[in-house]
């Protein structure tokens, strides 16, 4: 890793020349440099606590100037309880995943001595743009190099003082191993985000880590393809067969586990047919729990009717902005739908196509539901809050996407991976193929893998 | 199929609305309305004939007063020698293909009774625009049904009246189907291409289909994703064990069976150690074709040495743009290098990573050229040429792509797809998982496909 202070086409460039060697480099160096990386910063503690307390003393300057949000104060900080042991245990967790370099995806023989091979390789130079978390370096840094790609790296300013730390102890770590020091460049000059985005012929994809308007900018600011989703507005549909307990259960969890995640819900969809029995007990869960319910007419008449008055009289009403909301706290919008169909209708319409779930004992109509509603996730009977990498088992996550091609929802390694096809031969060429005099047909006969 | 008039804005949401419908429906329903429509247009041939006769004429005036190419004018011609014949083929063979709706390409169990599954589905809305090939509406409406898709499609000017008089009869067939008529829209109205191109909020992949201006215009005008490449800027190294008569066969494919396509190959990068044997029979089997040699000094003079002196007359020298220029005719630029690593070096940085291949009887060498060329194809001992979807056996070719993402190279109907997740679960939820007390570790057990 190289800190540097290069203009970003110059950096952007040796990226790209450092991503075409990395991408021969053998499962085993990738791994050894791992290896490396992390007991280098293993040995570094104190010296990168101490420049991450430099940070953390600016930070607190400013958040009492009201320059800055208490939030990022925290997410700063490198000395929270478990999160450098954190960091340094997912530096390993990367490297003892499956190789995704070089796996063969299909095999095609086309003739005889004639073979095609469509083989996963690095995407090439990957652009990760992230706000305060210092501990993302290693996090990208480890799963650039395990995936073969090369990586620049930009940060956020309140935090310099710890990417330069970690930074030179990388660098100095990657001296001793085949992993190019170009291969991973944190690039710390100012005002480079908007020259990093325009540099389509070096970078290949872009990763942002950081707040939705982050996402936003960046998607509304470059040509280069984005990977990870600027809203999470999560919907759950309330079908009058579902369990009253599973229900309530489903909508705590969704809601009230970790109010700003992505993939927490913002929508209740409640078929009318559900109003009196099953929304009760499920609202009331919820306003155990805290959450304020922005209702529509008759949602908020018909728990008006069930619920206890000191219950009903917090009810709040919805407004029509509240349905395409992400609140990112204990507030969901409730609204009511008379059918499956009307409530794929909103979801398709409304929803950030993140993740939606439906909660039914009708087992055909779930399958019509998640076939029908058009998110990276669609699940039944379980809660959105699911929707993660981690939970998926695929042991990282590199985001999540809302795109709708290369990679959707939870992202592990292979969203970092491409492919090319190889074809070995001994002098076929194609004039030799086709109906006319001489020509034959190719064989096309498909090779197991 | 509906010939809309509509604006771009209205015709995107119909057409999105569409997706959501076709992505629930059956192969069978979607195999059916490809079987109606072929029934449909063979029975209404010589009224759409006439009508590309219309359109014949009109470019023909054109031609002659130089506002249009002879080439377009050829393109046009839907009564050209089996034109007709191959376009109807085509919907049937599209039919026929394997069904890539519902695919599940992973299954984990989570946990008993929690159940993940990714399963492909279609992109949603694809925008084809094209030029003046009218077979090319039937060839994408066959594809985006097969597939699930809903498309936009904008064709040139030249062959509106062609594109109308299919499009009705295509529209009235698809009336007796399950496909809804807003799934294909065929768009007439002047000058939409910018507003198609803003309206990413309902278009999900754009595919040109054209000229390379029309692609690097398209690329340069949007931010939703586009298929395809701009240019096919394709080398072949020679190095020294290559057998001399196989180097000639592959070079004479490459360059002269279709100099105009994107898969020919423009740049031939010479080992210095093959100047002297190796090049001389290359270079006379190229010049017996008629194709015109452009030389860097060191094999100019090689050749010179080495061929008559009337053929070494006719050898010219290269400038350095002519490693940089897609010549699209019977023009090959030669330049010498001194190793494989300076020939993958020149590709990196100078070839449109499109398809690059090397002539070598040196195995552990191709192995290394194709691992650490950075393109879509990476061939050993064949033609570049091969680089094409009908070849690999795909059965259909969407387009080739240069992307890093998403479909690389030639593209099936694979291209047309992204995947989404379902969980299948009983009430499961994410506070259930994890170290805390009363928490479970999630299973993870991968399930065989």
């Amino acid at each position: 890793m190289s800190l540097t202070n290069a203009l970003p086409a110059e950096a952007a460039s040796a990226a790209k020349n450092a991503s075409h060697y990395l991408a021969t480099l053998p499962a085993s160096a990738r791994n050894d440099a791992l290896t490396t990386i992390h007991a280098a910063l293993s040995a570094s503690k104190d010296q990168i606590l101490a420049a991450n307390a430099r940070d953390l003393t600016l930070a607190k300057q400013a958040a009492e100037n009201g320059e800055l949000s208490m939030s990022i104060v925290s997410r700063l900080d490198l000395g929270k309880k478990g999160k450098w042991e954190d960091m340094l245990k997912g530096i390993l967790d990367v490297r003892d995943l499956e190789d995704p370099v070089g796996k063969v995806t299909l095999r095609t023989k086309l003739d005889d001595g004639l073979d095609l091979e469509r083989v996963s390789c690095p995407i090439g130079v990957l652009l990760i743009i992230f706000e305060a978390r210092p501990e993302v370096i290693a996090n990208i840094a480890s799963l650039a190099i395990k995936s073969g790609n090369a990586a620049i790296l930009k940060g956020g300013k309140e935090s310099t003082e710890s990417f330069i730390a970690i930074s030179k102890v990388m660098s100095s770590a990657l001296e001793a191993t085949d992993v190019p020091n170009t291969a991973i460049q944190l690039v710390t000059t100012r005002d480079t985000i908007p020259q990093l985005l325009g540099l389509d012929q070096y970078i290949d994809l872009v990763i942002p880590r950081g707040s939705n308007e982050l996402v936003r900018y960046i998607k509304a600011s470059t040509k280069i393809p984005v990977l990870g989703h600027a809203d999470g507005l999560c919907a759950i549909y309330l079908e009058h067969t579902a369990d009253p307990a599973m229900a309530a259960k489903i909508l705590v969890d969704a809601k009230t586990t970790y109010p700003a995640a992505c993939n927490s819900v913002e929508t209740l969809l409640v078929e009318d047919a559900a109003l009196e029995l099953l929304l009760p007990p499920v609202a009331e869960a919820l306003l155990e729990k805290g959450v304020s319910l922005r209702c529509d007419a008759v949602s908020r008449t018909a728990l008006t009717a069930a619920l206890p008055a000191h219950t009903a009289a917090i009810l709040q009403d919805a407004e029509a902005g509240d349905y395409v909301t992400e609140f990112l706290a204990l507030t969901l919008a409730v609204k009511t739908v008379s059918s499956v169909e009307e409530a794929i209708a909103h979801i398709n319409t409304h929803s950030s196509h993140h993740t939606d779930a439906i909660v039914t004992s009708n087992a055909p109509m779930a399958e019509h539901f998640m076939a029908a509603v058009d998110s990276a996730g669609v699940f039944w009977n379980t809660s959105t809050r699911m929707a993660d990498g981690m939970r998926f088992g695929f042991g990282t996550e590199v985001g999540i996407s809302t795109n709708k091609i290369h990679a959707r929802g939870p992202v592990g390694l292979e969203g970092l991976m491409i492919y090319k096809y190889k074809i070995r031969g001994g002098g076929h060429v194609s004039a030799e193929y086709g109906e006319g005099e001489g020509q034959r047909a190719f064989k096309h006969e498909r090779v197991e893998l």
